[in-house]
């Protein structure tokens, strides 16, 4: 398998994405070929600072960097030559399978949906998140690709994340739910509104209404559908979140010697639980919808995080889930067209 | 001071909010008269089987209940003699101070807004939540009155949430952020874009730009503004998600026998973690914006949580927000005619 990874983009760049490299050389033998887009310099620098060499590296020069300030559309209009459109045009040519990114998201959205363009019947492409709960791994989607979306947009997301759940976590006739504001049909903002009418009637999806906070959380629907607005902030809000109560329990746990004895003993519980909310361990997010495979990490990705949203790439790159989402999108749209 | 208490409203009424009002007799010294609104016979049944009994108490009959699967409009249109729309009458006319519901929030919502009005150049109600994080206490405006927000109902949203958070809170030029799906300032949807703009020029706002997940659970402005169904989305998925993480520890702490042990020695660490998370011990959250005090406590609520909504109302009875808010919505309305 062949990627591209933009070595220039996230918070701790380029030394998390090169600790990534590191870890993906030794763990995932399916990478033959790792593209590193970014400053030669700079990568050179790191590579040695890290000890990593390997011949299934090959460094791809790109003069530019996004800067976090700078809009998506802009960044990707001013910046020809930055590390997110150069990782994304080995894509557009072939020469990689995948790109992954932990830069920018809007940059990395806007250069994939620019150069690798939408499937057949998806206006807009959308993050798949894979989020935990009490019970079991259920998608996201649109974690943050589209803020401003509309009802059909949200069907498509449904549509895709269906595939995703179908086709990469396995699930048989996924089960998907319209994150609102109360479980009942009459509640939610004019935009779930109107997208519940619709997913009421959309062929091939397994849609069971409104879900709202415990739903997701206790026992959720394989896919859990809204707009990327409210999806970043669900992903953002509930990361923080369960970080802060680890930060509290950690903190309160010192604040007595027998409190301290038992946080020492139930460690090993704590660190199982933090492995099952820890969003490193996912570290990557697909963006679905395009002709292409484009995976976005968390700008503060850590090298192990680096590491798992390369073996997400590896995983897209085996799934193939694209072909799938053309053809429920493309039985959908015949479906309205028969209706209408 | 005279409170007015839905009784019919809320998952598990009337056995809950008589159980409150029991506990709010024993502790807010500060109530003179309770009404209790709902159907005669099963108030007095569960007060009898609640061993409730006091000369401060008077039951006001009101013939129907609010259905959760009713719109919020329907529900006071064709429902007057419902519990909470009896509830509120009595607020209007005088006879009490203050409202508190667990039942239909829209309900709720819509019959405050139509029986007590809006206070001068404030447009819609907003629900205030005081929400908990590593360091001090924020408050989330709008937690869910209006689902579909403009952009100057979240200036209005800022205003309300600062005389909130400076009367209530005791906060000296409190820090506003607006929620969005990045701090920078060109992140956000539409909503978002607009409403930072405004608030950038909003006199008497103390206003620090876009915050996210990490801003708010960690070190939190004193405020933060949102449309209903974003907040009401943090809102409930926050509490899901404390709720789950609590559970995943205690199951993962039940995995062994030295975890277990673990598990009892920490248990006081993690109570006051539970104490610092639980929304039960705020209990209910103000509705702001309006000539009147309603109370809007959770559809779940426990007896706890309605004794602590009930002390909500007894403290706006004695904070009375509402004409610091009118006061600092009218300078903004004036500050903005004479800019245009």
């Amino acid at each position: 398998m062949k990627i591209a990874l933009d070595v220039m983009g996230g918070d701790f760049a380029p030394q998390n994405p090169i600790g990534g490299v590191k870890l993906a050389l030794e763990s995932l033998p399916a990478i033959t070929k790792l593209f590193l887009v970014g400053d030669p310099a700079a990568i050179e620098k790191e590579l040695k600072a890290q000890g990593v060499s390997s011949p299934k590296l090959e460094i791809v020069p790109a003069s530019q960097v996004v800067d976090m300030a700078d809009s998506g559309l802009d960044a990707v209009r001013k910046k020809k030559d930055s590390s997110i459109s150069v990782a994304v045009n080995l894509v557009k040519d072939g020469k990689a399978e995948a790109v992954v990114s932990a830069g920018h998201t809007g940059a990395a959205v806007t250069a994939s949906l620019i150069k690798l363009r939408t499937l057949t019947h998806i206006e807009r492409p959308a993050i798949a998140s894979i989020m935990p709960s009490l019970t079991k791994h259920w998608v996201l989607i649109d974690a943050g690709a589209n803020p401003d979306s509309e009802p059909a947009h949200l069907v498509q997301n449904a549509i895709m994340g269906s595939a995703f759940a179908r086709h990469v976590l396995g699930r048989d006739n996924p089960t998907v739910g319209l994150m609102s504001n109360g479980t009942e049909e009459e509640k939610g903002n004019a935009l779930c509104k109107e997208t519940s009418k619709l997913l009421r009637h959309t062929a091939g999806i397994n849609f069971i209404g409104n879900v709202e906070g415990h739903d997701v959380w206790d026992t959720p629907p394989d896919v859990v559908v809204c707009d990327g607005f409210t999806g970043n902030v669900i992903l953002k809000n509930a990361e923080a979140l369960a970080h802060s109560i680890f930060s509290m329990v950690k903190s309160e746990i010192k604040s007595s010697f027998w409190t301290k004895i038992g946080g020492l003993l139930a460690k090993p519980a704590f660190k199982r639980v933090h492995t099952r909310t820890n969003p490193d361990e996912v570290g990557g997010m697909p963006l679905l919808g395009l002709r292409g495979i484009t995976i976005i990490a968390h700008g503060s990705a850590s090298p192990f995080a680096m590491k798992n949203a390369i073996r997400q790439a590896c995983e897209s790159i085996q799934h193939q889930v694209g072909p799938h989402i053309e053809a429920a999108a493309t039985a959908h749209s015949i479906s309205l067209h028969a209706r209408s």
